[in-house]
């Protein structure tokens, strides 16, 4: 995602407060006609950890950072130390912005450190209300649990790690070319290092997977590695797909050319049956950056097994046509049990910012899988319901007076 | 709450789920273009933990209960040992109910059992997704650990305890019958027993202050002790009576006569002035039952101070007049970070179930200040959200079709 759509984020947000919907005002009575209205109320100050992987729309002026601000919270960024220099540079922007703008000093800050230490005192400090964070499963356990053992617990958001299982159906093979260089194009963009990226395709066995199969193979050839974020991604890439190839039944199916330099590994798809990847626990983690898994299956029985012992996930896509409906409807109460955002066609990768998305998933995706990180159903994670009760309108906030409710 | 109570709640729940606004859908395209939508969908089966205090409307069929059915969880719920048969009768009339209306088995059911062991089996077993307990502190702590420990941890929505702040401003002790009557009815009904007891009155130091505590003393004299739910906790509020008043500093203001029987003691209103209060932490504690803390205070910077120290709470309450309008304004901000529900005169005993009601609050009076145990926005705690990007209408949910919607 690029500085404009980093800016439209905080439009959105910033339309979402202007329309008082943000706040989710009810005025009502009870039964015995007591007066009651609700409001949600900011958590408080929110410690916001930058991803590594967006610079720009998960990083400071990011989806976190937006949400609460629009909830009406202060934020204190962790910056990455992957990006130290656009980190400043981002903050540099919001603190003149907040200034001409007329926001008060500290509700918008930077944080720099290359340790842990920073971000755990941070987390640690009683007057940190909420956490948000975005990065590996490793980090995001660490910051969860330092959350929890506070003195008084604080909401932890994590966003972790998945591998976006991606299904094809029967249908969608039978025009293997767009299908297999659409594949190739979402797993190798940006180094295959967004959180969305489809680590995992589930393909039927038979002559039709293996057709596509060889496309991908005659597609990815052509495709040279990028530089990835860290040295460390890149050594650990490269170390993933070596652990996966040392399976037993494990099969290199596909790979592209490194890049120039130490740290632009090539791109590679491996492939093994139904049965191995089951009996391989190993073999569901994520390696992160450009490296897929293709995993063939025979009968909508199998495939449900596969999908059945699956984590949970940020994305589930199905591609399909028409013919492979029936399919699709066993299937879909199994993704979203495992998934924040289901797909038909089309590739997780790309999130769009709006009012319906869901940028989230069960555990171990993230750790609150009752909210996302994306799109303006994110202001409710730093939010909390107060409800007041038989208060005069001149005591009550302005958008629960009467007064105001009969004007709106 | 009576039977009828429990009724009328699980009626406005039905008409929560008829109303077909509980799930949140949302119709939206991106940035891009793409066709995104968005549903809630429910978590999976809920243990619900019933509270002790309340048989009927926090038990078996009560708020927990209610709110997990319409978000479309099926619900397995833990016996309170207090009243096993009155659990026992309820879930018969559920049963009985879901057997008549078609629902299918198992999306009801109660377990008995009366030591920690059944309880703990249930919260740690794979297929339960999320836990609604009322109860005490350390009950609710323990099941918070254990659905944090599980290999996939779970949302355990543990309402606790609380002391329910009431602050006298000045202008409230003009009449101090009717106030002083007002407290002794909220604090000896139940025994005392109900979670927004009001265990902790803050009263202004002076003449007028004086009159309201003697007259607090002079009604309390004329109340009887009521048998408690349990030996147990009969025990307890005598210990904890005790133990307050061994406390330098405080003195037995008012008290009520013991009922009938070893297990109806004596209500009680102890008291002493802000610097005994703060510098003793236990007298911050609950007492369980129908013993009130009269806190006195000299100016609204010691009241602020006062409140500035309290835990997280399920309710606070402000009584005063016109005249304290001043005076509430400043106090209001630190009551809304601290409480789930503030009142403006009245008595926090009695929850009116309605749309905008919040019975919840910050830690510790509950684990999940974000949601609400008591109020038709209980739903959200049991469900999350799920995006559907560019599906056809025949694969979409009944609430997410493009036709239904626009019939709709």
């Amino acid at each position: 995602m690029n500085g404009g759509a980093t800016c439209g984020q905080l439009r959105l947000f910033a339309d979402l407060v202007r329309s008082g919907t943000a706040l989710g005002a009810r005025i009502d009575s009870g039964p015995s006609g007591t007066d009651v209205r609700l409001r949600r109320v900011p958590l408080g100050p929110v410690a916001v950890f930058g991803a590594g992987n967006f610079p720009l729309a998960f990083s400071v002026a990011g989806g976190d950072t937006a949400s609460a601000l629009a909830a009406g919270c202060p934020v204190v960024v962790k910056a990455h130390p992957a990006h130290p220099g656009t980190g400043e540079a981002v903050a540099r922007a919001v603190t003149a912005a907040a200034a001409r703008t007329g926001v008060p000093a500290g509700v918008f800050s930077l944080l720099v450190g290359r340790g842990h230490e920073v971000g755990l005192t941070l987390v640690g400090d009683p007057r940190i209300a909420a956490v948000g964070f975005t990065g590996s499963r490793t980090g995001g356990l660490a910051l969860v649990a330092a959350g929890q053992a506070r003195p008084v617990p604080i909401p932890v958001h994590a966003e972790m790690s998945a591998v976006n299982p991606v299904i094809m159906l029967d249908g969608a093979l039978a025009e293997p070319e767009p299908a297999a260089e659409g594949y190739v194009a979402s797993l190798t963009g940006g180094a295959g290092q967004f959180c969305t990226n489809p680590g995992l395709l589930l393909l039927p066995a038979g002559p039709a997977g293996d057709a596509f199969l060889a496309t991908v193979a005659r597609t990815l050839k052509a495709v040279e590695g990028q530089v990835m974020l860290t040295p460390d991604i890149a050594r650990a890439y490269t170390e993933g797909v070596r652990r996966w190839a040392a399976v037993p039944g494990v099969r290199e199916a596909a790979r592209g050319t490194a890049g120039p330099g130490p740290y632009a590994p090539a791109p590679a798809v491996l492939t093994c049956d139904a049965a191995t990847y089951t009996a391989h626990g190993d073999l569901s983690g994520e390696v992160f950056g450009a490296a897929g898994l293709v995993v063939r299956w025979s009968g909508t029985e199998e495939l449900l097994r596969l999908l059945e012992g699956l984590e949970g996930q940020l994305t589930a896509t199905l591609h399909g046509t028409d013919a492979d409906r029936t399919a699709a409807l066993r299937l879909l109460p199994v993704l979203e049990e495992r998934a924040g955002r289901v797909l038909w066609g089309g590739w997780p990768t790309g999130v769009e910012v709006c009012h319906a998305m869901v940028h989230g998933g069960p555990w171990p995706a993230t750790s609150s899988p009752a909210t996302t990180s994306v799109g303006t159903l994110a202001v409710e994670r730093w939010l909390r319901p107060v409800c007041y009760q038989s208060f005069p309108d001149a005591l009550l906030p302005a958008e629960l007076r009467t007064r105001a409710a009969a004007a709106g």
